[in-house]
């Protein structure tokens, strides 16, 4: 037997658990659904690699067509320009003279752009550009649906853009927002006149997220966009009705260790493996889908464990089934293995570092 | 300067965030505390790894008079025997070949005790005692308040026992539970009485939890106790009333990086630093306390971004501002992060690898 055969032998499923399984061929597929419809709509497409953490899918994504990479932390994106990567976003407030010193070392090896919403952060990024003497691009951040960032008059955007044009080693690039939306139009409207009347360009404005991304292009005045999640999808994407289970590329196995009742049995994915996130009650209960079972709910978790109501299911599962979980949230999930196990229909390929994980500084 | 003054000059607070800190001394005191209410009380002391997944904590435990460690999965075993510790229970059915294959290597290496509730992962702990030709003990769980898993009925436990007794290679330690309250002192009176009159003896009953271990004496029949919190404690264990915020030993530590409004600040520290593991309600709100700011509630978590409720404060934090953060469950948090920054009175010690982290297999 050929090593190559040898090599096809092996099924994804035979591997022990808990493990992560990406289904390739599910990747490829949705790198290239979401390129097209940029390419489609004229956007530039900038994906967030906190989803995959994978500096060969980064790469893929570049090759189908993306401009650049989106990271949110330095040391996410020190593990990208490692590996090759050289048009980095940071969608991040770097904060502090560390920072700086981090930030300018890596801007000397690729071209950065920082998002910010306030002068405390712009004087990082300033101080990180002079003490490099090479350029960093700056978007300012501005505030639509979700209450977490961003600036929310136009005017604090200009300001803020004026201090740039003050820095002789910071570039204004324009405006960015997490997650785009209907609500985001009037507000680059005011901004684009207001920076119009004061002669400074905005060349990009960026969107993102995976849940609205096919609405993309509704949001006139968007030059980028910005997702994540759709490399691999999830429940709450499948959710919200922008994929379906058979575009989720990212599985958790796991396998049945105890049926303790009638109505319960437990698995050895917990929330070490699956994390606490929830969804909205219309999307689902419990913490993941169970493929083989969809009518079960993982209503408990500990950290090795995973209570399984079995309550509605026709077929009770036995000890030592192995079951596929699509989870809730996939981008933390990816954070919590420090490999993945790839394959093709089911064949598996190689396993792979999950190289940008837990890098939260 | 001498090399060792200058160490004494690097503070914890110094370091970027967010990162962990960990108060060598408070472990000290916590190991010590739990350590002389067991002794006092004639209880062995098998504490948990899995909260601080630390080989040199765990030979600390030891050291402080431990009988021996508990751990959860295989992969956290192989970790500690590497670094020396020789006595574990592994408190988990492990169920297949492939981990039949793993615990008959370790099982050649340290005295290893493994907790089951069911014939299938009993089965696989017996081909391992074959395979390695090593004594390997049992446990039976049983089900005590919590609705996870183990057996219900004390005659499980004597028919699971039985089948031990037919092992060459099992011995039957006696039975196990997760938590321990006073609802077990029944059943374990029901099943001493059943395994005396088949001629059984118990050895062992080994119960745990931390917010229940200083009552661990008023369960009658308990011999054996596993903690795990009870070394860094958090917000659950001192909403159980069991510790003191100055008990808690782990800080998240993270920085404000944004203000975006009057009711709100943002901090560097999200779901990948604190997980989105929540309290109960009369303990608290929100993802975890704030010590420099304790009417501060962390609202709402991203992946990377805090967005903290501070509504009720009377001090606005200013950007830039450090926080030091007790995280609502503990554990997970040592999970994200591949190393600890150890202090004592907040001069910097040293860095360490969490070797444990990560082991779900």
């Amino acid at each position: 037997m050929s090593p190559s055969a040898a090599h096809a032998d092996v099924r994804i499923d035979d591997l022990e658990t808990p493990m992560v399984a990406v289904d390739l061929g599910r990747v490829d597929r949705n790198i290239a659904a979401l390129q097209a419809y940029c390419d489609e709509h004229g956007l530039a497409n900038r994906p967030h690699i906190k989803t995959h953490k994978l500096p060969f899918v980064a790469h893929r994504q570049l090759a189908a067509g993306a401009s650049g990479i989106t990271v949110q932390k330095l040391g996410e994106a020190e593990v990208m320009i490692a590996a090759g990567i050289d048009d980095l976003l940071i969608t991040y407030n770097v904060v502090g003279s560390a920072k700086a010193e981090r930030l300018a070392r890596i801007a000397r090896m690729a071209k950065i752009q920082v998002g910010v919403d306030n002068r405390v952060a712009l004087e990082t990024v300033a101080t990180a550009a002079d003490r490099a003497q090479r350029d960093i691009g700056v978007l300012i951040e501005f505030e639509s649906t979700k209450r977490r960032q961003g600036v929310h008059d136009p005017a604090e955007a200009l300001a803020l853009a004026r201090l740039v044009e003050n820095s002789p080693f910071l570039r204004f690039r324009g405006l960015m927002t997490y997650p785009s939306s209907p609500a985001s139009v009037d507000w680059i409207d005011r901004a684009r006149a207001l920076f119009d009347d004061a002669g400074i360009a905005i060349e990009t404005v960026s969107g993102g997220g995976t849940p609205s991304m096919w609405e993309a292009h509704e949001i006139a005045g968007l030059t980028e966009y910005r997702a994540g999640t759709y490399v691999y999808h999830d429940r709450k994407t499948v959710g919200a009705g922008v994929a379906t289970f058979d575009d989720c590329a990212l599985h958790v196995h796991a396998t049945v260790v105890s049926a303790p009742s009638e109505d319960r049995v437990v698995i050895d994915a917990g929330s070490k493996s699956l994390t606490s996130d929830t969804v909205p009650p219309d999307v689902g209960s419990g913490y993941g889908r169970i493929l083989e079972h969809a009518e079960a709910v993982i209503a408990e978790l500990s950290e090795e464990h995973g209570v399984v109501d079995i309550s509605a299911c026709e077929r009770r599962p036995s000890i030592g089934d192995r079951v596929r979980i699509v989870p809730n949230h996939v981008c933390p999930v990816s954070n919590l293995f420090d490999e993945v196990h790839l394959h093709r229909d089911g064949v598996f390929e190689a396993v792979v570092p999950v190289a940008a994980r837990g890098k939260v500084r």
